[in-house]
C-alpha cells in the first residue's frame, strides 16, 4: 500500500514544507516550471520570498523534493513482496494497480514528473529514475509474454508504450474525489488493458 | 533509372507555404507556441521575417492552417461511410483505426492540437473542435455498449477517456519509418483495446 503523504507539523503558524511543496507543484504544473520564479510562488503562497526560503534554499529544492514524492511512491511499489514473488502475470497486474495509486494519491507530484523537459540536472536525474522505473516494467511485461500468460503477437516494448500511455494519460482528466473512486479506475485499467473492452463471444 | 520524386516547385525558390508550415509545426512543438516569435521562426527556415509574411499574414495564421490540417484529418474521419453504417462496434473500431491512420501521418500536426493551452481564440477554437470530434467518438462507444458488443462494468466516459488516453500517448513515442508500422500499431491498439493483452483461458 502506497503510504500517506508526510504531514510535517513544526508548532509554528502558517506553513511547513509540506503544504509550501503542495502549492509550488500546482504553481509549476500550471505556468511550468521554468516559467514559476520565487517572486510567483511567494505570490501563490501570500508569504514574502525570505518567509520560502526558511523553508527550503532554492526553487531547485522544491522541484527535488516534489519530484523525490513522486518517484519514491513508484519505487516503492516494485520492493514490495507482491511485485517480486508470484506470476509475472500477477505481479504485472499488482504493479499496474500500484502505480494507479500512487498516481492518483500524489496526482499533482505525477503530473509534474510527467511533464519534465529535462532542462536542468535535477530534472534529468529524475528522468533517468523513472526510466529505471520503467526498464523494470517492461522486463516484467517480458517476463509475463515468456511465462506465456500475455498475447505474443504485439511486440514488449509496443505493450510498454500502450500501457504507460493508458495509465498516464489518467494524470490529464482524474478528479480525485469524484464518483469514480481509485480502485475502480484500477479495475476499469485492468479490465480494459489484460481483458479487452469488447464482451467475450 | 529510378524517376526522380515529384517535386512541388512553384517557379520561385525556396520555401513554398506547406514546407514553411511543416517546419513551424516543429518550432511550435519544441518551444510551445507562445514562446515561439516570429523571428525563431525566421531563423529556423533560414530566411527572413518578410520572406515568412510572403507565405501566410502572421503567426496565428500558421497555428491555424496547422490545426486545421490535424482536425481536418480527424473530421473526415466521421464522414466517411464506413464510420456512418453498420454496428457501433464495427463503426468504433473503423474510427480508432483511421484515428491512428491520422495521428500517424500528421504527427506533427496532431502533437500541436494535443499540447494545445488555450491561450488565444484560434486554440480555443481548436479545442472546441477537438471536443466536438471526442464526444462523437463517446456516443459510439455508449451505442456499442448499448447493442451489447462492449462490457457494461466500464462507464462509457471512463471508456472514452482510457481509449483516447492510449490512442493520444502514441505521440508522445511513435517514431514514423522505424520497424512499426501504422497499420500494425493500429492493430495492436485494436488489439490491447477491445480484447485484451492477456491469452484467453
Amino acid at each position: 500500500m502506497p503510504t500517506p503523504a508526510p504531514t510535517t507539523k513544526r508548532g509554528r503558524p502558517g506553513y511547513d514544507q509540506q503544504s509550501v511543496l503542495l502549492i509550488a507543484v500546482d504553481v509549476f504544473n500550471k505556468h511550468g516550471y521554468d516559467a514559476t520564479s520565487m517572486g510567483i510562488l511567494a505570490e501563490n503562497l501570500g508569504i514574502s520570498k525570505s518567509a520560502i526560503y526558511h523553508h527550503v534554499p532554492s526553487k531547485g529544492d522544491l522541484l527535488k523534493l516534489a519530484l523525490d514524492h513522486a518517484l519514491g511512491g513508484l519505487e516503492a511499489i516494485l520492493d514490495q513482496p507482491e511485485a517480486t514473488s508470484g506470476s509475472a502475470e500477477a505481479r504485472l497486474e499488482f504493479v499496474v494497480r500500484q502505480t494507479i495509486a500512487v498516481l492518483v494519491e500524489r496526482l499533482p507530484f505525477v503530473t509534474l514528473l510527467l511533464r519534465l523537459r529535462g532542462n536542468t540536472e535535477i530534472e534529468r536525474d529524475a528522468l533517468e529514475r523513472r526510466r529505471t522505473f520503467d526498464h523494470k516494467v517492461a522486463a516484467l511485461i517480458s517476463a509475463a509474454r515468456d511465462e506465456g500468460s500475455l498475447r505474443q503477437d504485439i511486440d514488449p516494448r509496443t505493450v510498454t508504450r500502450l500501457l504507460f500511455g493508458t495509465i498516464n494519460s489518467i494524470v490529464e482528466w482524474y478528479k480525485p474525489g469524484g464518483s469514480l473512486s481509485p480502485g475502480k479506475l484500477a479495475d476499469d485499467v485492468v479490465a480494459m488493458a489484460f481483458h479487452g473492452l469488447r464482451v467475450s463471444p
